[in-house]
């Protein structure tokens, strides 16, 4: 594993010259919003950070480049279903190149940043939550996740992800099928822990 | 193919011998709606009537029963998901033994009427919806629905897909995967028929 060798000075930098003023504000405040999550639910921190960098580099690609550098890279069928979700399968086949980041759990905390997966990791939930959340955020329902977030990470995010699917069905716009099964599995893990 | 021969009132005795007096009359309810549905919509209504004699024949097993004879019965993965789906499939497999109806048609409406599916056929919608509005419904949203069935199949189908899916996340219950597909398949479908 080569992740002591990557600089995190040098990743920042490089998103920063690909990325609008907008979005790179947007990403330092993933980063930090997932090295506060990591920290306060026993993630690698520095993993979360790299992972938080790099989560949007593809972000601001046209639809077009999405499609088909995705299916240049293999990316999985299923994110093909919502264009919008490609940019973080994309930039998970990039890391290497890139960044010089060689690590798979940084890779699926990327990969999976925007739709959620079954079984997700303790990495993916920091970094997944840490979008939904960070300090820049402002919509209905933010500050309720911000509360859940202090103590329940599997609950802050089931409901983070039950608030998406919910705002998709208000505008009849295609709902990701990973994130219901994310969210499907989630609840059920909570359940099971309150029965122990 | 054979379902000229298959006597409905036959059919619809055996219904009535394995179900509770309450179940036994929203299924005539559903067939009553299915068979409207289908004129309206020119759908075949003998086919719908059939179908919605049948789709709950299996509703009122135990939910071991579902899970050993869906599985001895071969049912798709999908729908073990959540048990309360499992009817259908189940239904559906045993229509030609227990009913001599034969017709793939048929199956696949009694199979998809809980969850729905992509590219769901008209006499799939017209069970489908028939089922969540025939005249014994009471729930909010109902007369929503019963209006938009007036006039647009797909919209009232794809707006209580809608209504199913939010009152499972407010329940924090499992979501159909396929219920998602459908609605997102549905809601697609309207959009390119509306930029026509």
């Amino acid at each position: 594993m080569t992740i002591p060798l990557v600089s995190e000075t040098k990743v920042k930098e490089k998103v920063r010259s690909v990325l609008s003023d907008a979005r790179f504000q947007h990403v330092s405040g993933v980063v930090e919003a997932a090295d506060m999550l990591a920290k306060r639910f026993g993630a690698d921190a520095f993993k979360a950070r790299l992972a938080a960098w790099t989560h949007d580099y593809a972000r601001e690609w046209l639809v077009e480049q999405w499609y088909e550098v995705g299916r240049a890279r293999g990316v999985d069928e299923a994110f093909f279903e919502v264009a919008e979700t490609l940019h973080g399968p994309i930039v998970a086949t990039m890391l290497r190149e890139e960044f010089n980041i060689h690590d798979e759990e940084i890779a699926d905390a990327v990969r999976y940043h925007t739709t959620g997966r079954v079984e997700m990791t303790l990495l993916d939930k920091v970094v997944c939550l840490a979008d939904y959340i960070e300090a820049g955020r402002n919509y209905p329902g933010v500050e309720e996740l911000r509360k859940l977030a202090e103590t329940d990470l599997d609950e802050a995010l089931a409901t983070a992800f039950d608030g998406t699917i919910r705002h998709l069905l208000d505008l009849h716009k295609p709902v990701f099928p990973l994130t219901l099964l994310a969210r499907n599995d989630l609840w059920q893990k909570i359940k099971d822990k309150r029965k122990l």
